[in-house]
Protein backbone atom coordinates (compact mmCIF):
# COMPACT_ATOMS: atom_id res chain seq x y z
CA UNK A 1 0.00 0.00 0.00
CA UNK A 2 2.76 2.62 -1.08
CA UNK A 3 2.75 5.25 -3.61
CA UNK A 4 5.57 5.63 -5.93
CA UNK A 5 5.36 8.59 -8.03
CA UNK A 6 7.90 8.52 -11.25
CA UNK A 7 8.99 12.26 -12.28
CA UNK A 8 11.22 14.17 -14.65
CA UNK A 9 13.81 16.81 -14.14
CA UNK A 10 11.83 19.40 -11.68
CA UNK A 11 13.30 21.75 -13.80
CA UNK A 12 11.53 21.26 -16.58
CA UNK A 13 9.30 18.45 -16.15
CA UNK A 14 5.78 20.45 -16.21
CA UNK A 15 3.61 17.34 -15.87
CA UNK A 16 5.24 15.68 -13.33
CA UNK A 17 5.05 19.03 -11.60
CA UNK A 18 1.24 18.67 -11.30
CA UNK A 19 0.60 15.25 -9.32
CA UNK A 20 3.88 16.14 -7.18
CA UNK A 21 2.61 19.43 -6.01
CA UNK A 22 -1.07 18.31 -4.99
CA UNK A 23 0.10 15.08 -3.04
CA UNK A 24 2.33 17.50 -1.21
CA UNK A 25 -0.33 20.09 -0.52
CA UNK A 26 -2.70 17.23 0.51
CA UNK A 27 -0.04 15.76 2.65
CA UNK A 28 -0.42 12.18 0.65
CA UNK A 29 2.75 10.58 1.41
CA UNK A 30 4.49 8.80 -1.69
CA UNK A 31 7.87 7.97 -2.66
CA UNK A 32 9.41 9.75 -4.93
CA UNK A 33 11.74 8.54 -7.92
CA UNK A 34 13.53 11.42 -9.94
CA UNK A 35 14.48 9.83 -13.68
CA UNK A 36 16.83 12.49 -15.24
CA UNK A 37 15.31 13.38 -19.17
CA UNK A 38 16.94 11.72 -22.05
CA UNK A 39 14.69 11.09 -24.97
CA UNK A 40 17.16 9.10 -27.08
CA UNK A 41 15.87 5.47 -28.15
CA UNK A 42 17.54 3.12 -25.37
CA UNK A 43 18.18 5.69 -22.21
CA UNK A 44 18.03 4.87 -18.77
CA UNK A 45 14.58 6.86 -18.48
CA UNK A 46 13.13 5.13 -20.71
CA UNK A 47 14.12 2.32 -19.58
CA UNK A 48 12.54 2.58 -16.20
CA UNK A 49 9.14 4.22 -16.99
CA UNK A 50 8.93 1.69 -20.02
CA UNK A 51 9.09 -0.92 -17.27
CA UNK A 52 5.49 0.28 -15.82
CA UNK A 53 4.07 2.77 -18.74
CA UNK A 54 3.63 1.55 -21.87
CA UNK A 55 4.08 5.28 -22.66
CA UNK A 56 7.80 6.19 -21.55
CA UNK A 57 6.32 9.27 -20.30
CA UNK A 58 6.23 10.83 -16.65
CA UNK A 59 4.45 11.10 -14.32
CA UNK A 60 3.95 8.10 -13.14
CA UNK A 61 2.01 6.73 -10.03
CA UNK A 62 2.37 2.91 -8.82
CA UNK A 63 0.48 1.43 -6.35
CA UNK A 64 0.94 -2.16 -6.05
CA UNK A 65 1.75 -2.69 -9.41
CA UNK A 66 -1.17 -0.90 -11.01
CA UNK A 67 0.19 1.95 -12.92
CA UNK A 68 -1.48 4.83 -13.76
CA UNK A 69 0.59 7.07 -16.09
CA UNK A 70 -1.32 10.44 -16.80
CA UNK A 71 -1.26 13.10 -14.56
CA UNK A 72 -5.09 13.84 -14.74
CA UNK A 73 -5.61 10.30 -14.46
CA UNK A 74 -3.51 10.63 -11.52
CA UNK A 75 -5.68 13.25 -9.58
CA UNK A 76 -8.59 10.72 -10.50
CA UNK A 77 -6.65 8.14 -8.91
CA UNK A 78 -5.79 10.13 -5.61
CA UNK A 79 -9.57 11.75 -5.46
CA UNK A 80 -11.12 8.35 -5.20
CA UNK A 81 -8.24 6.75 -2.93
CA UNK A 82 -8.30 9.44 -0.55
CA UNK A 83 -11.59 10.72 -0.54
CA UNK A 84 -11.46 13.18 2.13
CA UNK A 85 -8.69 15.28 1.59
CA UNK A 86 -10.00 17.79 -0.83
CA UNK A 87 -8.88 16.93 -4.41
CA UNK A 88 -11.60 18.28 -5.56
CA UNK A 89 -14.23 20.44 -4.32
CA UNK A 90 -17.06 19.06 -2.16
CA UNK A 91 -19.61 20.78 -3.72
CA UNK A 92 -20.99 19.33 -6.89
CA UNK A 93 -21.20 22.39 -9.16
CA UNK A 94 -17.96 23.58 -7.97
CA UNK A 95 -16.28 20.09 -8.61
CA UNK A 96 -18.00 19.89 -11.80
CA UNK A 97 -16.48 23.16 -12.81
CA UNK A 98 -12.76 22.27 -11.57
CA UNK A 99 -12.47 19.22 -13.76
CA UNK A 100 -13.70 21.43 -16.75
CA UNK A 101 -10.68 23.73 -15.80
CA UNK A 102 -8.41 21.04 -15.56
CA UNK A 103 -9.44 18.86 -18.74
CA UNK A 104 -9.43 22.11 -21.23
CA UNK A 105 -5.91 22.85 -19.80
CA UNK A 106 -5.47 18.65 -20.17
CA UNK A 107 -6.03 19.10 -23.76
CA UNK A 108 -5.37 22.98 -24.34
CA UNK A 109 -3.27 25.51 -24.43
CA UNK A 110 -0.13 24.50 -26.69
CA UNK A 111 1.00 27.75 -27.86
CA UNK A 112 1.77 28.83 -24.23
CA UNK A 113 3.03 25.15 -23.83
CA UNK A 114 5.14 24.89 -26.68
CA UNK A 115 6.50 28.71 -27.20
CA UNK A 116 7.29 28.97 -23.18
CA UNK A 117 8.27 25.45 -22.22
CA UNK A 118 9.17 25.40 -18.02
CA UNK A 119 11.68 26.52 -17.19
CA UNK A 120 12.32 27.41 -13.46
CA UNK A 121 15.90 28.38 -13.30
CA UNK A 122 16.04 30.48 -15.84
CA UNK A 123 14.64 34.40 -16.32
CA UNK A 124 13.26 34.77 -19.62
CA UNK A 125 11.51 38.34 -19.07
CA UNK A 126 12.88 39.48 -21.88
CA UNK A 127 12.35 36.67 -24.27
CA UNK A 128 8.02 36.48 -23.25
CA UNK A 129 7.18 39.72 -24.96
CA UNK A 130 9.30 39.18 -27.90
CA UNK A 131 7.18 35.78 -28.14
CA UNK A 132 3.95 37.60 -27.02
CA UNK A 133 4.53 40.02 -29.77
CA UNK A 134 5.03 37.42 -32.53
CA UNK A 135 2.76 34.45 -31.85
CA UNK A 136 -1.34 35.35 -31.84
CA UNK A 137 -2.00 31.54 -30.51
CA UNK A 138 -0.12 32.76 -26.97
CA UNK A 139 -1.30 35.44 -26.90
CA UNK A 140 -4.99 34.27 -27.10
CA UNK A 141 -3.94 31.05 -25.01
CA UNK A 142 -2.48 34.01 -22.01
CA UNK A 143 -5.80 35.96 -22.45
CA UNK A 144 -7.98 32.85 -21.83
CA UNK A 145 -5.53 31.89 -18.94
CA UNK A 146 -6.13 35.51 -17.01
CA UNK A 147 -10.07 34.98 -17.95
CA UNK A 148 -10.38 31.84 -16.41
CA UNK A 149 -8.06 32.52 -13.61
CA UNK A 150 -10.54 35.84 -12.75
CA UNK A 151 -14.22 34.30 -13.60
CA UNK A 152 -13.40 31.61 -11.17
CA UNK A 153 -11.61 33.82 -8.31
CA UNK A 154 -14.78 35.71 -8.60
CA UNK A 155 -17.28 33.09 -8.26
CA UNK A 156 -15.96 30.82 -5.92
CA UNK A 157 -14.31 33.82 -3.75
CA UNK A 158 -10.89 32.58 -3.52
CA UNK A 159 -8.30 32.67 -2.65
CA UNK A 160 -7.31 29.34 -4.55
CA UNK A 161 -9.54 28.77 -7.92
CA UNK A 162 -12.35 26.74 -5.90
CA UNK A 163 -11.79 28.10 -2.30
CA UNK A 164 -9.34 25.75 -0.73
CA UNK A 165 -6.31 24.65 -2.15
CA UNK A 166 -7.37 21.64 -5.14
CA UNK A 167 -6.53 20.24 -7.94
CA UNK A 168 -7.12 22.62 -10.52
CA UNK A 169 -4.24 24.84 -8.61
CA UNK A 170 -2.32 21.92 -8.71
CA UNK A 171 -3.00 21.79 -12.04
CA UNK A 172 -2.16 25.64 -13.06
CA UNK A 173 1.14 25.46 -10.72
CA UNK A 174 3.00 25.10 -14.31
CA UNK A 175 1.74 27.53 -16.18
CA UNK A 176 2.33 30.16 -12.80
CA UNK A 177 6.25 28.74 -13.80
CA UNK A 178 5.58 30.10 -16.88
CA UNK A 179 3.88 32.95 -16.66
CA UNK A 180 6.78 34.48 -14.02
CA UNK A 181 9.81 33.23 -15.08
CA UNK A 182 8.43 34.73 -19.27
CA UNK A 183 7.51 37.73 -17.75
CA UNK A 184 4.15 37.30 -18.98
CA UNK A 185 1.07 40.10 -18.34
CA UNK A 186 -1.90 39.61 -16.84
CA UNK A 187 -4.78 41.38 -14.85
CA UNK A 188 -4.36 42.30 -11.55
CA UNK A 189 -6.81 39.03 -10.00
CA UNK A 190 -5.09 36.79 -12.09
CA UNK A 191 -1.44 38.08 -11.08
CA UNK A 192 -2.20 37.88 -7.57
CA UNK A 193 -3.65 34.68 -7.55
CA UNK A 194 -0.17 33.56 -9.25
CA UNK A 195 1.42 35.01 -6.40
CA UNK A 196 -0.71 33.50 -3.85
CA UNK A 197 0.15 30.00 -5.76
CA UNK A 198 3.45 30.32 -6.25
CA UNK A 199 3.71 30.76 -2.46
CA UNK A 200 2.34 28.07 -1.28
CA UNK A 201 4.88 25.48 0.79
CA UNK A 202 4.07 22.49 -1.63
CA UNK A 203 5.48 24.61 -5.09
CA UNK A 204 7.97 26.25 -2.68
CA UNK A 205 9.57 22.90 -2.24
CA UNK A 206 9.40 21.89 -5.98
CA UNK A 207 11.31 25.26 -6.71
CA UNK A 208 13.59 24.70 -4.88
CA UNK A 209 14.54 21.26 -5.94
CA UNK A 210 14.27 22.66 -9.39
CA UNK A 211 17.04 25.16 -8.28
CA UNK A 212 19.18 22.99 -6.96
CA UNK A 213 19.33 20.43 -9.89
CA UNK A 214 21.93 22.27 -12.11
CA UNK A 215 20.92 19.97 -14.65
CA UNK A 216 21.06 22.22 -17.66
CA UNK A 217 19.91 20.08 -20.82
CA UNK A 218 20.26 21.65 -23.88
CA UNK A 219 17.33 19.93 -25.62
CA UNK A 220 15.18 21.75 -23.22
CA UNK A 221 16.24 25.19 -23.78
CA UNK A 222 15.49 27.03 -26.68
CA UNK A 223 16.07 30.26 -25.25
CA UNK A 224 19.21 29.66 -23.35
CA UNK A 225 23.07 28.45 -24.43
CA UNK A 226 24.21 28.31 -20.53
CA UNK A 227 22.07 28.85 -17.35
CA UNK A 228 23.53 31.34 -14.59
CA UNK A 229 22.47 34.72 -13.41
CA UNK A 230 23.58 36.20 -16.41
CA UNK A 231 21.93 33.87 -19.19
CA UNK A 232 23.55 34.27 -22.51
CA UNK A 233 20.39 34.08 -24.70
CA UNK A 234 19.90 32.80 -27.99
CA UNK A 235 18.16 35.15 -30.22
CA UNK A 236 14.53 34.18 -30.60
CA UNK A 237 13.95 33.45 -33.78
CA UNK B 1 -33.42 18.15 -14.65
CA UNK B 2 -32.74 17.86 -18.40
CA UNK B 3 -29.65 17.43 -20.10
CA UNK B 4 -28.72 19.94 -23.53
CA UNK B 5 -25.45 19.10 -25.49
CA UNK B 6 -24.47 21.40 -27.57
CA UNK B 7 -22.16 19.65 -30.86
CA UNK B 8 -20.82 20.81 -33.95
CA UNK B 9 -21.23 19.23 -37.63
CA UNK B 10 -21.35 15.52 -36.97
CA UNK B 11 -19.18 15.43 -40.47
CA UNK B 12 -16.39 17.14 -38.37
CA UNK B 13 -16.54 17.85 -34.71
CA UNK B 14 -14.35 14.73 -33.34
CA UNK B 15 -14.82 16.31 -29.83
CA UNK B 16 -18.35 16.55 -29.81
CA UNK B 17 -18.94 12.95 -30.91
CA UNK B 18 -17.49 11.29 -27.75
CA UNK B 19 -20.14 12.48 -25.26
CA UNK B 20 -22.97 12.23 -27.82
CA UNK B 21 -21.98 8.42 -28.38
CA UNK B 22 -21.60 8.05 -24.95
CA UNK B 23 -24.66 9.17 -23.67
CA UNK B 24 -26.33 7.30 -26.59
CA UNK B 25 -24.55 4.53 -25.93
CA UNK B 26 -26.14 5.08 -22.10
CA UNK B 27 -29.59 5.68 -23.03
CA UNK B 28 -29.18 8.49 -21.26
CA UNK B 29 -31.65 11.15 -22.32
CA UNK B 30 -30.83 14.62 -23.93
CA UNK B 31 -31.49 17.71 -26.01
CA UNK B 32 -29.18 17.49 -29.04
CA UNK B 33 -28.42 21.33 -30.20
CA UNK B 34 -26.51 21.15 -33.18
CA UNK B 35 -24.35 24.13 -34.09
CA UNK B 36 -22.99 24.64 -37.92
CA UNK B 37 -18.92 25.48 -36.89
CA UNK B 38 -17.98 29.05 -38.07
CA UNK B 39 -15.01 30.39 -36.72
CA UNK B 40 -15.04 33.80 -38.33
CA UNK B 41 -15.53 36.37 -35.24
CA UNK B 42 -18.76 37.13 -34.45
CA UNK B 43 -20.63 34.03 -35.95
CA UNK B 44 -23.60 32.57 -34.58
CA UNK B 45 -21.68 29.30 -33.90
CA UNK B 46 -19.52 31.45 -31.35
CA UNK B 47 -22.21 33.31 -30.41
CA UNK B 48 -24.30 30.73 -29.24
CA UNK B 49 -21.39 28.47 -27.38
CA UNK B 50 -19.90 31.72 -25.59
CA UNK B 51 -23.39 31.99 -24.31
CA UNK B 52 -22.96 28.89 -21.71
CA UNK B 53 -18.89 28.26 -22.05
CA UNK B 54 -16.58 30.83 -22.08
CA UNK B 55 -13.72 28.99 -24.48
CA UNK B 56 -16.62 29.28 -27.17
CA UNK B 57 -15.69 25.21 -28.07
CA UNK B 58 -17.90 22.05 -28.47
CA UNK B 59 -19.26 20.07 -26.70
CA UNK B 60 -20.52 21.58 -24.25
CA UNK B 61 -23.09 19.81 -21.87
CA UNK B 62 -25.84 21.89 -19.94
CA UNK B 63 -27.84 20.85 -17.08
CA UNK B 64 -29.93 23.43 -14.63
CA UNK B 65 -27.60 26.50 -15.53
CA UNK B 66 -24.36 24.77 -14.92
CA UNK B 67 -22.47 24.01 -18.14
CA UNK B 68 -19.60 21.95 -18.55
CA UNK B 69 -17.38 22.47 -21.80
CA UNK B 70 -14.94 19.80 -22.25
CA UNK B 71 -15.71 16.13 -23.47
CA UNK B 72 -13.72 14.48 -20.48
CA UNK B 73 -15.30 16.54 -17.82
CA UNK B 74 -18.56 15.91 -19.12
CA UNK B 75 -17.75 12.25 -19.08
CA UNK B 76 -16.56 12.78 -15.32
CA UNK B 77 -20.11 14.43 -14.88
CA UNK B 78 -21.99 11.77 -16.18
CA UNK B 79 -20.51 9.47 -14.11
CA UNK B 80 -21.12 11.19 -11.34
CA UNK B 81 -24.80 11.96 -12.21
CA UNK B 82 -25.57 8.44 -13.48
CA UNK B 83 -23.82 6.34 -11.52
CA UNK B 84 -25.07 2.91 -12.16
CA UNK B 85 -24.98 3.11 -16.04
CA UNK B 86 -21.31 1.59 -15.99
CA UNK B 87 -19.55 5.05 -17.72
CA UNK B 88 -16.89 3.73 -16.24
CA UNK B 89 -15.81 0.37 -15.50
CA UNK B 90 -17.03 -0.86 -11.97
CA UNK B 91 -13.68 -2.82 -11.33
CA UNK B 92 -11.38 -0.14 -9.61
CA UNK B 93 -8.16 -0.82 -10.86
CA UNK B 94 -9.84 -1.01 -14.49
CA UNK B 95 -11.27 2.55 -13.85
CA UNK B 96 -7.80 4.00 -13.21
CA UNK B 97 -6.97 2.63 -16.63
CA UNK B 98 -9.72 3.71 -18.45
CA UNK B 99 -9.26 7.47 -17.29
CA UNK B 100 -5.55 6.90 -17.81
CA UNK B 101 -6.44 5.78 -21.89
CA UNK B 102 -8.96 8.64 -21.86
CA UNK B 103 -6.63 11.25 -20.44
CA UNK B 104 -3.17 9.95 -22.17
CA UNK B 105 -6.13 10.52 -25.66
CA UNK B 106 -7.44 13.32 -24.14
CA UNK B 107 -3.78 15.84 -24.15
CA UNK B 108 -1.60 13.35 -26.90
CA UNK B 109 -2.24 11.73 -30.34
CA UNK B 110 -1.21 15.59 -31.79
CA UNK B 111 0.17 14.32 -35.68
CA UNK B 112 -3.37 12.22 -35.37
CA UNK B 113 -5.56 15.28 -34.91
CA UNK B 114 -3.66 17.70 -37.15
CA UNK B 115 -3.12 15.54 -40.01
CA UNK B 116 -6.22 13.24 -39.65
CA UNK B 117 -8.92 15.70 -39.19
CA UNK B 118 -12.06 13.35 -38.04
CA UNK B 119 -14.11 13.88 -41.93
CA UNK B 120 -16.30 10.79 -41.67
CA UNK B 121 -18.23 11.69 -45.33
CA UNK B 122 -14.78 11.25 -46.68
CA UNK B 123 -12.97 8.55 -48.52
CA UNK B 124 -9.11 9.57 -48.11
CA UNK B 125 -7.62 5.91 -48.30
CA UNK B 126 -4.81 7.11 -50.68
CA UNK B 127 -4.20 9.86 -48.71
CA UNK B 128 -3.39 7.94 -45.18
CA UNK B 129 -0.89 6.11 -46.32
CA UNK B 130 0.87 9.37 -48.29
CA UNK B 131 0.43 10.79 -44.69
CA UNK B 132 2.12 7.86 -42.85
CA UNK B 133 4.89 7.32 -45.24
CA UNK B 134 5.72 11.34 -44.71
CA UNK B 135 5.47 12.11 -41.05
CA UNK B 136 6.82 9.87 -38.35
CA UNK B 137 4.80 11.20 -35.52
CA UNK B 138 1.87 9.95 -37.43
CA UNK B 139 3.08 6.94 -37.42
CA UNK B 140 3.87 6.83 -33.45
CA UNK B 141 0.62 7.68 -32.95
CA UNK B 142 -0.99 5.16 -34.96
CA UNK B 143 1.67 2.41 -33.46
CA UNK B 144 0.22 3.75 -29.82
CA UNK B 145 -2.95 3.44 -30.64
CA UNK B 146 -2.54 -0.35 -32.30
CA UNK B 147 -0.35 -0.89 -29.33
CA UNK B 148 -3.38 0.41 -26.76
CA UNK B 149 -6.27 -1.08 -27.95
CA UNK B 150 -4.56 -4.34 -28.23
CA UNK B 151 -2.76 -4.31 -24.60
CA UNK B 152 -6.44 -3.31 -23.34
CA UNK B 153 -8.22 -5.79 -25.02
CA UNK B 154 -5.94 -8.87 -24.02
CA UNK B 155 -5.89 -7.70 -20.42
CA UNK B 156 -9.60 -7.26 -20.04
CA UNK B 157 -10.57 -9.79 -22.95
CA UNK B 158 -12.64 -7.49 -24.78
CA UNK B 159 -15.15 -7.24 -26.90
CA UNK B 160 -14.96 -3.50 -25.83
CA UNK B 161 -11.68 -1.80 -24.21
CA UNK B 162 -13.16 -2.61 -20.84
CA UNK B 163 -15.49 -5.52 -21.27
CA UNK B 164 -18.73 -3.68 -21.66
CA UNK B 165 -19.31 -0.40 -23.28
CA UNK B 166 -17.37 2.26 -21.42
CA UNK B 167 -16.21 6.13 -21.86
CA UNK B 168 -12.90 5.25 -23.22
CA UNK B 169 -14.90 3.22 -26.19
CA UNK B 170 -16.54 6.60 -26.70
CA UNK B 171 -13.38 8.37 -26.25
CA UNK B 172 -11.55 6.59 -29.24
CA UNK B 173 -14.76 6.51 -31.66
CA UNK B 174 -13.39 9.54 -33.33
CA UNK B 175 -9.85 7.62 -33.72
CA UNK B 176 -11.85 5.07 -35.47
CA UNK B 177 -13.29 7.32 -37.60
CA UNK B 178 -9.60 8.21 -38.60
CA UNK B 179 -8.46 4.86 -39.09
CA UNK B 180 -11.21 3.87 -41.67
CA UNK B 181 -11.22 6.83 -43.63
CA UNK B 182 -7.56 7.37 -43.39
CA UNK B 183 -7.05 3.83 -44.60
CA UNK B 184 -4.68 3.68 -41.43
CA UNK B 185 -2.90 -0.25 -41.03
CA UNK B 186 -3.36 -1.32 -37.47
CA UNK B 187 -2.78 -5.14 -35.82
CA UNK B 188 -5.49 -8.15 -36.14
CA UNK B 189 -7.21 -7.19 -32.65
CA UNK B 190 -6.98 -3.44 -33.01
CA UNK B 191 -8.96 -3.78 -36.33
CA UNK B 192 -11.14 -6.24 -34.97
CA UNK B 193 -12.06 -4.01 -32.16
CA UNK B 194 -12.46 -0.76 -34.58
CA UNK B 195 -14.74 -2.53 -36.66
CA UNK B 196 -16.86 -3.93 -33.83
CA UNK B 197 -16.98 -0.05 -32.44
CA UNK B 198 -17.81 1.62 -35.42
CA UNK B 199 -20.55 -1.41 -35.76
CA UNK B 200 -22.45 -0.31 -32.47
CA UNK B 201 -25.42 1.72 -32.57
CA UNK B 202 -24.56 4.76 -31.30
CA UNK B 203 -21.70 4.78 -33.55
CA UNK B 204 -24.09 4.08 -36.59
CA UNK B 205 -26.56 6.84 -35.50
CA UNK B 206 -23.91 9.28 -35.39
CA UNK B 207 -22.60 8.33 -38.93
CA UNK B 208 -25.42 8.03 -40.35
CA UNK B 209 -26.56 11.75 -39.40
CA UNK B 210 -22.91 12.81 -40.43
CA UNK B 211 -23.53 11.83 -44.13
CA UNK B 212 -26.53 13.25 -44.23
CA UNK B 213 -25.67 16.65 -43.13
CA UNK B 214 -23.83 17.04 -46.81
CA UNK B 215 -22.41 20.65 -44.94
CA UNK B 216 -18.85 20.62 -47.32
CA UNK B 217 -16.79 22.57 -44.93
CA UNK B 218 -13.76 24.15 -46.60
CA UNK B 219 -11.47 25.41 -43.47
CA UNK B 220 -12.26 21.53 -42.19
CA UNK B 221 -10.93 19.82 -45.74
CA UNK B 222 -7.21 19.91 -46.19
CA UNK B 223 -7.64 17.37 -48.84
CA UNK B 224 -10.56 16.97 -50.61
CA UNK B 225 -12.06 20.33 -53.56
CA UNK B 226 -15.69 19.03 -53.41
CA UNK B 227 -17.19 15.75 -52.05
CA UNK B 228 -19.12 12.89 -53.41
CA UNK B 229 -18.27 9.41 -54.62
CA UNK B 230 -15.54 10.04 -56.57
CA UNK B 231 -13.75 13.07 -54.61
CA UNK B 232 -11.45 15.35 -56.27
CA UNK B 233 -8.13 15.37 -53.86
CA UNK B 234 -6.17 17.98 -53.68
CA UNK B 235 -2.27 17.38 -53.99
CA UNK B 236 -0.78 16.09 -50.77
CA UNK B 237 2.13 18.39 -50.27
N1 LIG C 1 -0.55 13.31 -20.77
C1 LIG C 1 0.66 13.07 -20.03
C2 LIG C 1 1.84 13.82 -20.65
C3 LIG C 1 3.17 13.52 -19.99
C4 LIG C 1 4.38 14.01 -20.76
O1 LIG C 1 4.30 14.46 -21.92
N2 LIG C 1 5.57 13.92 -20.10
C5 LIG C 1 6.85 14.31 -20.69
C6 LIG C 1 7.71 15.02 -19.67
S1 LIG C 1 7.01 16.44 -18.92
C7 LIG C 1 7.64 13.06 -21.05
O2 LIG C 1 7.77 12.16 -20.24
N3 LIG C 1 8.14 12.95 -22.29
C8 LIG C 1 8.87 11.83 -22.75
C9 LIG C 1 8.67 11.61 -24.21
O3 LIG C 1 8.00 12.45 -24.84
O4 LIG C 1 9.13 10.59 -24.74
C10 LIG C 1 0.42 13.45 -18.58
O5 LIG C 1 -0.45 14.30 -18.32
O6 LIG C 1 1.03 12.87 -17.68
N1 LIG D 1 -10.94 20.14 -24.82
C1 LIG D 1 -12.16 20.37 -25.56
C2 LIG D 1 -11.85 20.62 -27.03
C3 LIG D 1 -13.07 21.00 -27.84
C4 LIG D 1 -12.76 21.55 -29.22
O1 LIG D 1 -11.60 21.85 -29.57
N2 LIG D 1 -13.83 21.72 -30.03
C5 LIG D 1 -13.75 22.28 -31.39
C6 LIG D 1 -14.66 21.54 -32.33
S1 LIG D 1 -14.40 19.79 -32.42
C7 LIG D 1 -14.27 23.71 -31.37
O2 LIG D 1 -15.35 23.96 -30.88
N3 LIG D 1 -13.52 24.67 -31.93
C8 LIG D 1 -13.91 26.06 -31.97
C9 LIG D 1 -12.71 26.95 -31.87
O3 LIG D 1 -11.59 26.42 -31.90
O4 LIG D 1 -12.88 28.17 -31.76
C10 LIG D 1 -13.08 19.17 -25.36
O5 LIG D 1 -12.59 18.07 -25.10
O6 LIG D 1 -14.30 19.32 -25.41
Amino acid sequence: MSLTLLIGNKNYSSWSMRPWVLMKAMEIPFEERALRFDFTPDSAFYKEVRAVAPTGKVPVLVEDGLAVWDSLAIVEYLAERFPDRGVWPTDRARRARARTVCAEMHSGFGALRSHCPMNIDADLQTVGPQLLAREPALRADLERIGQLWTDTLQACGGPFLFGTFSAADAFFAPVVMRVTRYGLPLPPLAQAYAQRLEATPAVQDWVAAALAEKDFLDFEEPYRDVSGPVPVLKPVI
